[in-house]
């Protein structure tokens, strides 16, 4: 199908399931959760697919790992959308009800987006997570997978689409794009007259590619060049446990810590420890000279360095001499994600609390909670590092947007 | 100054800003606002300028009008200022604070957005409100004035920052950009480094250039094709003098009804009297085939005259058999503004709030309402037609982000 007539298939489903109750939206997402499992077969069939295929074209063991598709992981997809349709629905909520002087009542009332486009990489399980999550806001969702997992992807589209079918729900609520290449996703970056928000989920090289060239409003997801400041009055311990914890409990994940800013009244006590302790995990640190001077075991540190998102055994150190020094390096070398202090004082707790600018700012805590699990939110869309709609981990609110609701009796200006 | 530089200054002065308390923001602003009232004689003598070009280029008498600046005028900027003074600050504002299983607090609190580009077309007093609200929200802001009044625009923001600088305030919180050529526009559009979100406020053609041009996040405002839909139940008086007020009250603005739709129940008798209403105020009308049957007067309207913001004496007529042929027919020719149904009708009144897509929906009022001080705001920056971020009238509180602040005691996952 052409674009534009996915687009306006989108937009004339997104009426539909706009207004479609919460019962009966709770009652579709179970029905596509069973018929997943119940086509399991067929789904794992088209998975082997693209898993001969990324095998052929060299993929790695971590990638194809990523990518297969089992029993189990169709099942974990299907308690996936089981878990989104016990979460609360947003949408309908009045927000604020103001009555106004010339007797204008204004309430302020929770909506879907309309269509959201998805833009994404390998992981199939995406697919089923995207759908559920638009779904259950009332949002129509126009897929856009990566090429690795185009038959996984179809396969999964296709078991959601029957099964809504069944149920008497628009089976346009969800399309996917069959085509993967880039020209499409371009245009689908272009199609304002049915597209209201963008969500590029991915590499540091996706999301930049889809910031650049869409004229859609885009909600950018992803990386995260976090920072764990040691203070000078900071509880060696808990330092240590939690830089580890920050850079080694999972690598390739954007809270995961990429760099530490030390205070040099610490320094000479604390970096031998730490690196004692990240070696042991076979984690290199690249340090800047003073660093070094004190550890000379460690890498040395380019300037590039400090702007890394790693996601890989590597972490930057840094020695400030203050506090202020600390705030203005992690502002300067951020991507507004996660940072976090590590520290005994009420002073210097707060400053950094209010001065660093990013989405989720850490006192004596790892930056690896930043999650919309952890946040208590029931399900994460992605985690928006701007500043724009929503900031942090997204959840269900944050595909909504709002519109005001006026009940009047004949008022003009 | 280079335009790179610019945004660096920028940058580092919202950093400054973001951490100022209310009460010296406050006092700045109203030392700006004494300034402003102090250095009229400058203002007006760089306005006069302006005018005096504008004259040469043959600017019309109403576009001239709106250019020009006096001493009641300058007076009106300042008193602008003061109210800003007034209102609440939401900076700072911890919206919610949860208690995890863990022990960790999250917070999500109100913060400035940072650095707004703020791109806008001939109307000098825009200088001085763009600066206050952005400032009472803590933001640093960039000027994009239009070339036709940059005498005037420099004239503003030198006195306001001056006042800034004395007040021991970093003055590059307002900053203009000295040329208004197209390249240093599109430029700042795209300085994501610094700039965290643009503000366009001006004619649709401005409005279209950033959406397509701009990497930098936008607040899309403006662009209005209002309905008002007279249902088969409405009361005659209440839809002439509602219709009478948003078509004629302001001709010029986005919240001005465009179009009518009627069913086709109460065309036969309503038609000619809204015909004889708007006929008297000099609008010409542009109907559909069955709306020129019952009234050959109306001018035969193109498919093209139902997508025009006319912002002129003129008005779009259709005629329905439904609610539902008046709602499909609004929702795919509106700009998602402001939509209108006069009806004594229950059930359509809730149907016509839930199943328009538009920032404002109403039953029984003019769409003149849509409006930051009709709302009860205070103060706007214009009127949001996007989904993201912010829809409908954009006061102070739009003009911020939040950021989630957390406090542990050695948390990790």
């Amino acid at each position: 199908m052409e674009l534009n007539e996915i687009g306006k298939c989108a937009k004339a489903a997104s009426r539909h399931l706009a207004i479609l109750s919460t019962s009966k939206k709770n009652e579709a997402l179970k029905a596509v959760a069973a018929a997943l499992v119940a086509n399991s077969a067929d789904i794992i069939a088209a998975n082997e697919i693209d898993v001969k295929n990324a095998k052929e074209n060299g993929m790695s063991e971590a990638l194809l790992d990523r990518l297969s598709i089992n029993e189990t992981r169709v099942k974990s997809m299907a308690d996936g959308i089981l878990q989104v349709a016990d979460l609360k629905d947003p949408v309908g909520e009045v927000l604020s009800m103001t009555n106004r002087p010339n007797g204008l009542m204004i309430g302020k009332k929770r909506v879907p987006l309309g269509v959201i486009g998805m833009i994404y990489e390998s992981r199939p399980n995406v697919t089923p997570d995207a759908f559920c999550l638009c779904f259950k806001t009332g949002n129509a969702v126009i897929l856009r997978g990566g090429s690795d997992c185009i038959h996984s992807n179809l396969a999964i589209t296709k078991v959601i689409r029957a099964a809504l079918k069944e149920q008497g729900v628009c089976e346009n609520v969800v399309q996917i794009i069959e085509s993967t290449d880039r020209a499409t996703a371009t245009a689908l970056m272009r199609l304002n007259e049915y597209v209201d928000v963008l969500i590029p989920r991915g590499g540091a090289g996706l999301i930049k590619s889809v910031v650049e060239n869409s004229t859609v409003p885009v909600i950018e997801t992803g990386t995260g060049n976090c920072h764990i400041y040691v203070d000078a009055s900071a509880d060696f311990e808990m330092a240590l446990n939690i830089i580890d914890n920050a850079k080694t409990q999972r690598l390739g994940v954007c809270n995961a810590a990429e760099s530490l800013v030390v205070h040099e009244s610490v320094a000479k006590d604390f970096l031998p420890m730490l690196y004692k302790k990240l070696t042991e995990k076979a984690v290199v640190m690249r340090a800047d000279e003073r660093a070094r001077a004190i550890c000379p075991q460690m890498e040395a540190a380019t300037e590039e360095d400090f702007y890394k998102e790693y996601l890989d055994r590597l972490i930057s150190v840094k020695i400030v001499d203050s506090i202020d020094e600390a705030i203005a390096h992690i502002n300067e070398h951020n991507t507004g994600h996660s940072e976090s202090i590590i520290t005994k004082d009420y002073e210097n707790s707060l400053r950094f609390l209010n001065e660093i600018d990013a989405a989720a700012v850490y006192v004596n805590a790892s930056t690896r909670f930043t999650d919309g699990g952890e946040f208590g939110f029931g399900a994460e869309i992605g985690i928006s590092t701007q500043k724009l709609h929503a900031r942090g981990p997204l959840g269900l609110e944050e595909l909504t947007t709002t519109k005001y609701i006026i009940f009047g009796n004949g008022q003009i200006r």
